[in-house]
C-alpha cells in the first residue's frame, strides 16, 4: 500500500489564493489572530501526523476490526495511542469554542485538517470528529453548567462522544423513535431505550463516553415534534469531576460492515440511564441542526478525502506499472513496455478522479466559508451565507460522497487486478468511502433535503441567491483573458440550473406532489456539476488573473484539468437534466405490485 | 439475507416469446432434440438446485472464505458437496460435445443457467464454469488423444478446469509473459513459471485440476506471436485414467481480496510440469478466442446476476420497510408509517435496477443466439453471427458488468445503513460483482476491443451489418401500435451511434492515434445504452403484438419499465455522446509530470 502524502500544495492555492481566506479573517473579530502564517502551520504539523502516524495504521486496522468481547469493545492494535496524540496535539479542539479550552479556528481550516485526517484512515477520524460535533451540539445548546462540566475534556480529547439517533424501525424517519426519557426529581432525566448504528458508540480510545440521546418525554407530542435532546455519559461523573460507575450505558453488539472496520458501530443500550438535557423540550432535532450542517460537510469530506488518496496510488501506479506500448508508438523504447499512463482511457480515469477530487476541495473549502460567514460575519454577510449553508450543505454531502465513489472505483480500476486484492489498499478506499453515501441521512435524503425544504419551500430564494452570484462572477471574470472556455459552459449550466428548477417548482404548482422526490437526485448531481463548473472556473481565473504563486507548471496543470472537466465530465448533466425534463410519470405510474 | 428466487417467468418470456428460440433450434441440425418443454424442464430442475442448495452457501462462504494451510487450498464448509451436486446433475457438461459425454445444450439456454448460478452464489459459480470454459478450449483446439483423455472427467465435474494467463508482470500485455515450455521427447512439454491471479487455480472441490497454461518455447517469437497453450494436470493421469503422483503444480499462496471470498484465487507454481501442446505452436492466444468470447459473456452475466439478486432483495424491503408518508398523503394509514416504496426516489432506484437487469438478460439472450448461430447454423446466417458475436462480446462483458455494479450500489442504498451491514448481504453482492468488471479484460481493455479491432479494424463493417438490422426490425414494428414511443428513442440512438462511430473513424482517419482510446468506453457505453433500448423495443413489441403469453400485468410491467428506461436512463448516452464529441486532446496533452 502505498503511503499517503497530504496535498498542501492545492489546500494551500485554494485557501490562500482562490478564497484568500486572510482577507476574509481580518473581517472577523473573533479570527483575530488567524492569519496566513498560522493557518499553514496548522496544515503543516497536521499533514506530519496524518502522514506518519494516523495513515499508517488504516490498512492493519482494516485487516484487524473492531472486536466485542463480553460488552466490552476493542479498537485495532495501536489505536488509543494514536488517539491519544491526536488528543495531546489539540486537534480534538480545532473548531472549539475558547472559553472552555477550544480553538475556534475557522471551519475553512479545520476542514482540511479533516480531509488529511479522513484520507489517512476514516474508520480513526470518526472516533476524533464524531467528538467535536457532539461538542459543537454541546457548545451551542446546552447549558453553561453542562458545557463547563463536559466541553473542556471533550476538546482535549480525555472523552469522547457520540450521536444517538437511530433505532432499528426509525432511521430516515426519526419521528418514530421509541426511545424514552423519564424527569427524575432533580431536574434530570431517567433514558431508556436502544440505539443502532451508534458510530463511535463505545471503544477503548477514552475513559469516558459522552451520548448524546434522542429520546421522548411521556407527553410527548407523536412524530417529529416530541423529541428532545439528552445529553448522556457512559460514566457517571462527579461534582469535582472525576468518574463514577457505569451510568447505565452499555454496548449490546457491534455491527459487522462492509467498510470502516476499524470503526465501532455498536448497539447502545439506556437502562435508566442518568441523562442531561440539551436545549429545549420537545426541540430536540432543532437542537440538532447546526450541528447537522457541520456533521454532513465533515461526510462529504470523506469522500473528498478517499478519492484524493485513490488518486494518489492510481496515479503513481499508471506511472510505474509496465504494460503495452503507447497508441502513437513507444515513449520507453529500452523497457519491455510503456508506463500505463500513456493509454488515452488511463487517463480518463485519472482526470476523472483529478477533477473532481480538486473541484471537490474547492467547494468544501466554499462551504466551509459560508459556514464562517454565519457564525463569525454580521449583517447581511452573515444573512447570506446562512442561507448558502443551508442551500449547499446537502450537495457537499451528497455529491461528494457520489463522486468520492466513482473516484475510488476508478482507481481501483486502474491497478486492474490487483485493485481487487486487499494488500494494494485500493479495495478497503472503495469498501470505507461506500457508507459516506449512506449515514448522516442516505443521498437520496440530502436530494430531497435540497429541491424540498432548501429550494421549493421558499420559492427558490436561495438558489436565487447563488445564480446571482455565479452570474456575477462571470461576469467580472469575463475581462480576464483565456477564460471563455471556462466561462462559456459555466454561463450555460446556470442557465440550465435556473430553468431546471423552475420545471420543478411549475410540475409541483401544478398538483403533481411527486415532482420534487421524482428529480430530486439528479438535480442535487446537475446542480454539483453547475457548482463544480464555478469552481473550476473561480480556479482557472486565479490561475490566468496572475495570482496564484504555485508556478507554471501548477497553473498549466488546473488548466488542463479543468478543460478536461468541462470538455468530458459535464456533459453528464445535460443527461440528467433531460432525464428530469421527463417527469415524475415513469417512475409513479408503475403499480407497487409489479416490485413484486 | 433474503432468498434467491429465479426468475423463471422472465426468462420464459425472454427466451421463448421474445427470441422464439424453438424455431430458431428447429433449423439446428445438432439442436433437433431441443424444445421448449426441454427447455423448460431445464430452467426448472436450475432454479430448484440453484435456489436450495447453492443460494444458502453463499453468505456463509462470504463469512469463512478459502483458506490455504501448509500449500492445501481448502474451499468453505459444504462447497465440496454442493460441487458434487452439481457435477452429478450433469451442470457441469451442458455445453460439453456430445461425443465426450457433453450435452449440446444452446447457448442462450445454458447462460440462464448461468444466471442463476451467479445470481446465487458467484465465488461458487466460478469453479463450475471455468470447467466448463476450459473444457470448451480443449474441444476446440486439443487433440482427438487429449479430448478422449480428458474431456469427460470434466464434463462429468470428477475434474474441474483452470485458465492460467496472468503472471505478475503480465496482466492485459499477455506478450510479455516467461513461463517457459520446453519440448520433451514424447513430444510432451516441461512447464515452468509461476502464475497470478488463478481462479480455482487448486481446491478441494475435485481430485484434480486441469490448467490451461500459456508459456513460451524457447525459440519463440517475442510478444504474442510467441505463445503457445499447455494443457498441464495437476495429478499425472495415467494411461488407463487413474491419477498419478503431483505433476509439479502447486499452489503457492491465495490471494486476500475484496469479494468472492470462497473462490481460491492461486499464485500456481508450475515446477517443470509435463504438459501437452494445445493447438499449434506459437498460437495459443488464437486458441483461446473460442473459449474467450464465452467466458466473457459468462462474466458479463456475472454482472446481470448480481443485479437481479439486489433487485429482488431489494424491491422486498422497499415494500416492506415503513418509514416517512408518501408525498402525496398516507397510503397506510393504519400503519406507522407508509412503506418505502412510495418514495419516487425509492421507485427511481427499484426501476433503475428492473430496467437493466430485464433489458441484460434479453441482451445476453440475444448474445447468446449469435453464439449458437455461429455454431449450429450454415451459410449467411453463421457468417453474420460470427460477426455479431466479436461485435458484441465486449459490450456484454463490459456493459452488463458496469451496470451490475451500478445496480447493487442501488440495491444496497434501498436498505440504507442496513446496506452496509454484513448480514443483510447486500454488500456482499457490491464486492462480488465488482472483480466482473476487472478480470478477464478490464472493462477498459473491453472497450478498445470494441472500438479498436472489432469497429475501426473492419471500417465498422459488423457496426453496419448490426445497424442495418435495428433498422430493419425497427421499420417492421412501426406498424404495431402503441410502438411509437419506443421506436423513435431506438431510430435516434441508432443515428446517434452511427455518426458517432463515424466521427471516432475519421478522426483516426485524420492522424490522431489516440482517437480510438480517448472514445472506447464512453462509446461502449452508447452503445450499450443503444442495444438496451434495441431490447426494450423487442420486448414491448412482443408484448403490444399480443405475442406473450404472460398476462396482462406482465405485459403491462414491461411497458412502463421499457417507459422508465427510455424517459430516465436513455438521455445519458447524450451527455456521453458529446464527451466523445469533444475529442481526444483534453485526454493527451496534459504532460505526465502534472499527475505526479
Amino acid at each position: 500500500m502505498p503511503e499517503y502524502k497530504a496535498p498542501l500544495r492545492d489546500m494551500q492555492f485554494v485557501l490562500h489564493e482562490v478564497f484568500k481566506a486572510e482577507n476574509l479573517w481580518q473581517t472577523m473579530p473573533a479570527m483575530e489572530e488567524v492569519n496566513r502564517e498560522l493557518a499553514d502551520a496548522i496544515l503543516e504539523e497536521s499533514a506530519k501526523i496524518n502522514e506518519s502516524l494516523i495513515a499508517p495504521l488504516s490498512q492493519p486496522g482494516h485487516e484487524e476490526g473492531v472486536k466485542w468481547t463480553d460488552g466490552v469493545v476493542t479498537t485495532p492494535k495501536g489505536y488509543p495511542e494514536a488517539f491519544r496524540q491526536l488528543a495531546e496535539g489539540g486537534w480534538g479542539g480545532l473548531s472549539g469554542a475558547p472559553e472552555y479550552g477550544g480553538q475556534t479556528m475557522p471551519k475553512m481550516l479545520v476542514l482540511l485538517f479533516e480531509e488529511m485526517l479522513y484520507s489517512s484512515n476514516i474508520a480513526m477520524g470518526l472516533y476524533l470528529t464524531l467528538t467535536s460535533g457532539a461538542a459543537l451540539a454541546i457548545a451551542s445548546h446546552a447549558s453553561d453548567e453542562l458545557k463547563t462540566k463536559f466541553l473542556p475534556n471533550m476538546y482535549s480529547g480525555k472523552w469522547a462522544g457520540a450521536m444517538c439517533l437511530t433505532e432499528s424501525h426509525a432511521g430516515t424517519d426519526l419521528g418514530m423513535i421509541r426511545s424514552k426519557a423519564e424527569p427524575l426529581a432533580d431536574g434530570s432525566y431517567s433514558i431508556s431505550g436502544t440505539k443502532i448504528f451508534i458510530t463511535g458508540g463505545d471503544h477503548d480510545l477514552t475513559e469516558n463516553v459522552i451520548h448524546l440521546v434522542l429520546a421522548k418525554l411521556p407527553d410527548a407530542p407523536a412524530g417529529s415534534k416530541g423529541i428532545s435532546l439528552f445529553l448522556v455519559p457512559k460514566m457517571k461523573v462527579h461534582e469535582d469531576g472525576s468518574l463514577g460507575e457505569n451510568n447505565g450505558v452499555h454496548c449490546g453488539s457491534i455491527e459487522h460492515k462492509m467498510g470502516i472496520n476499524a470503526s465501532a458501530t455498536c448497539v447502545m443500550n439506556f437502562d435508566g440511564a442518568q441523562g442531561y438535557l440539551v436545549g429545549e423540550v420537545n426541540r430536540g432535532l432543532q437542537g440538532m441542526f447546526t450541528m447537522m450542517n457541520y456533521e454532513r460537510l465533515s461526510v462529504g469530506i470523506q469522500g473528498l478525502s478517499a478519492a484524493e488518496a485513490a488518486y494518489q496510488w492510481s496515479s503513481i501506479y499508471a506511472r510505474e506499472r509496465l504494460q503495452s506500448r503507447a497508441p502513437s508508438g513507444p515513449v520507453n523504447s529500452a523497457g519491455a513496455a510503456d508506463p500505463i499512463i500513456v493509454h488515452p482511457d488511463v487517463r480518463r480515469m485519472l482526470l476523472t478522479q483529478k477533477a473532481y477530487v480538486e473541484a471537490g476541495r474547492a467547494f468544501a473549502v466554499y462551504v466551509g466559508k459560508q459556514l464562517d460567514e454565519s457564525k463569525f460575519s454580521s449583517g447581511e454577510a452573515k444573512t447570506k451565507a446562512e442561507g448558502m449553508v443551508e442551500l449547499l450543505t446537502p450537495i457537499a454531502k451528497a455529491f461528494l460522497t457520489d463522486k468520492g465513489l466513482e473516484g475510488t472505483v476508478a482507481g481501483q480500476q486502474v491497478f486492474g487486478g490487483h485493485g481487487y486484492i486487499r494488500e494494494w489498499g485500493m479495495e478497503q478506499l472503495v469498501r470505507d468511502v461506500r457508507i459516506s453515501q449512506i449515514y448522516e441521512g442516505t443521498n437520496g435524503i440530502q436530494a430531497l433535503d435540497l429541491m424540498g425544504r432548501k429550494i421549493a419551500a421558499n420559492g427558490g430564494q436561495n438558489l436565487t441567491v447563488l445564480i446571482a452570484e455565479m452570474r456575477e462572477f462571470s461576469a467580472n471574470a469575463a475581462d480576464v483573458s483565456g477564460m471563455d472556455e471556462f466561462l462559456a459552459p459555466l454561463n450555460e449550466s446556470v442557465d440550465n440550473l435556473e430553468s431546471l428548477a423552475e420545471f420543478v417548482l411549475a410540475q409541483t404548482k401544478a398538483g403533481d406532489a411527486n415532482a420534487i422526490g421524482a428529480a430530486s437526485v439528479e438535480f442535487l448531481h446537475v446542480m454539483g456539476f453547475t457548482l463544480y463548473t464555478y469552481m473550476w472556473a473561480m480556479m482557472t481565473r486565479t490561475v490566468l488573473n496572475g495570482e496564484s504563486d504555485q508556478g507554471e507548471e501548477f497553473g498549466q496543470a488546473k488548466l488542463h484539468t479543468a478543460r478536461f472537466f468541462v470538455q468530458r465530465l459535464l456533459p453528464q448533466a445535460k443527461g440528467l437534466s433531460e432525464s428530469i425534463r421527463n417527469g415524475s410519470a415513469s417512475l409513479m405510474d408503475i403499480p407497487e405490485e409489479a416490485f413484486a
